[in-house]
């Protein structure tokens, strides 16, 4: 039962990507200083791991990662979860991180785990296993349980303990897959069902609200996010300078008893 | 699972209170605009029933609760939830209400249960089971589902249906009773594995939030609103005027797939 999970959800800041015009620009530029402001706000307002999104990287990406490792751990007391399609990039991004990263990401195909999770072992770290295979994205709630059982079959087979394993349902967009939302959210309990101890879990949030006009995509991240804590979610990629979606967070945990009340908790 | 029940939470308005100092003179001076302007605007923001609260009303009460329902259903098709500890004003009430009413409420004491349940079978109504005995507020989960059998069992006695019970486990202040929330909470869940079909359950939402300063108030009761539905609850007593209330329903019905989901959702 939800209330039994002891530990507050694990945040991954969503923010360093380079889709984003400015940040794209920085990266291409070599240019630190917009980047490390930003992980130093991200950090400051509670993200445990900063995502750091380069994309495919199919040009210069094992150059570029290895850049934003560094440059932002230099000045950031911060944990990284390293986020491309090109392992080639990964590889240099985990040659030189400091501390346990997380790798984001492998999905269920034999071929992709066969490559990402003699990573994570070599490099000793966690790592986000996508529930989608070689058939696509699953119909259903099964189909994403027994993708995540091919998952964690394949992190035990390479000796990767459960829990640095984080299994994401694939959260979509409920302005076009209402019916696979519910679908995404039943998952998560049956993934802590998985084993003893459980693998954890962990979702895309505001994938919810892809899609959706602007002012609909809070509450959208919000409620979501109260639904998949009360299922057990472990972990959300998200946008911790959102501030109703931190007190979204605060409040579940004052309601749940794992932080003390006070008036002034939200401060 | 919870995203299995299908039926919207039925919402009775928490509004009509004779402590709330306008409306308790128009009472006392039986004058009936006021009462009827808001029992109109809360149909209109989507309660499903009126709670009409008299309070302990020793001094006239049967009369005061006789006009108050034959005044607001000669003006406005609503269905009322009558709410006093005043037995011969409950009668009074129950004798002149058209449609199906809810009595508010028993608890779980015998001498109160031998009352009141013959009263609820009489003019078939439903009635709220508060789990409080002679021993008290219960001090856990447990406590509360034994209560909330005494009532079941009761009311099986006396010929009610289970769907025609809700089970209140007495949600408390986070600001005094921080540990009790969970428990509340929990036992929603409990409840609905009393029989088959289980018996509805019901909370007084604002609880959670008394003695809590002013700008905390909603969002403790939004999210917690958020895990009760999430566990099963059925009915909530509550403010429908609290515009974002009504939008954390409106966006649990959108993401569990029981409304369709529209970009103007929420108009």
């Amino acid at each position: 039962m939800f209330w039994k999970k002891e530990e507050a959800m694990l945040i991954v800041a969503e923010n360093i990507n380079i889709r984003r015009t400015k940040l794209g620009n920085a990266m291409k530029e070599r240019n630190a200083k917009p980047i490390i402001e930003l992980a130093k706000s991200l950090k400051d307002a509670g993200a445990d791991y900063l995502d750091i999104n380069i994309g495919p990287a199919t040009k210069g990406g094992p150059e570029l990662m290895k850049w934003l490792v560094t440059s932002i751990q230099e000045e950031v007391d911060a944990l990284l979860c390293l986020d491309t399609k090109n392992l080639e990039a990964m590889r240099a991004g985990l040659e030189v991180h400091k501390g346990k990263a997380i790798i984001n990401s492998t999905d269920g195909s034999e071929k992709q785990l066969n490559e990402v999770m003699p990573m994570a072992k070599e490099f000793n770290t966690s790592i986000i296993g996508l529930t989608l295979d070689e058939s696509g994205i699953p119909r259903d709630a099964n189909e994403r349980f027994q993708i995540a059982f091919n998952i964690m079959t394949k992190a035990t087979e390479y000796g990767i303990s459960p829990e640095d394993l984080y299994i994401d349902p694939i959260i979509l967009p409920v302005s076009g897959m209402q019916d696979q939302v519910n679908y995404a959210i039943e998952s998560i309990k049956m993934f802590n069902q998985l084993s003893d101890p459980s693998p954890k879990t962990i979702v895309g949030l505001s994938n919810i609200s892809q899609s959706s006009p602007i002012e609909l995509r809070s509450i959208l991240n919000r409620i979501c996010l109260t639904m998949l804590l009360c299922n057990g979610l472990s972990a959300a990629i998200t946008d911790p300078l959102d501030k109703e979606l931190t007190a979204t967070l605060k409040t579940y945990d004052i309601l749940t008893n794992k932080v003390l009340y006070a008036h002034s908790y939200l401060d």
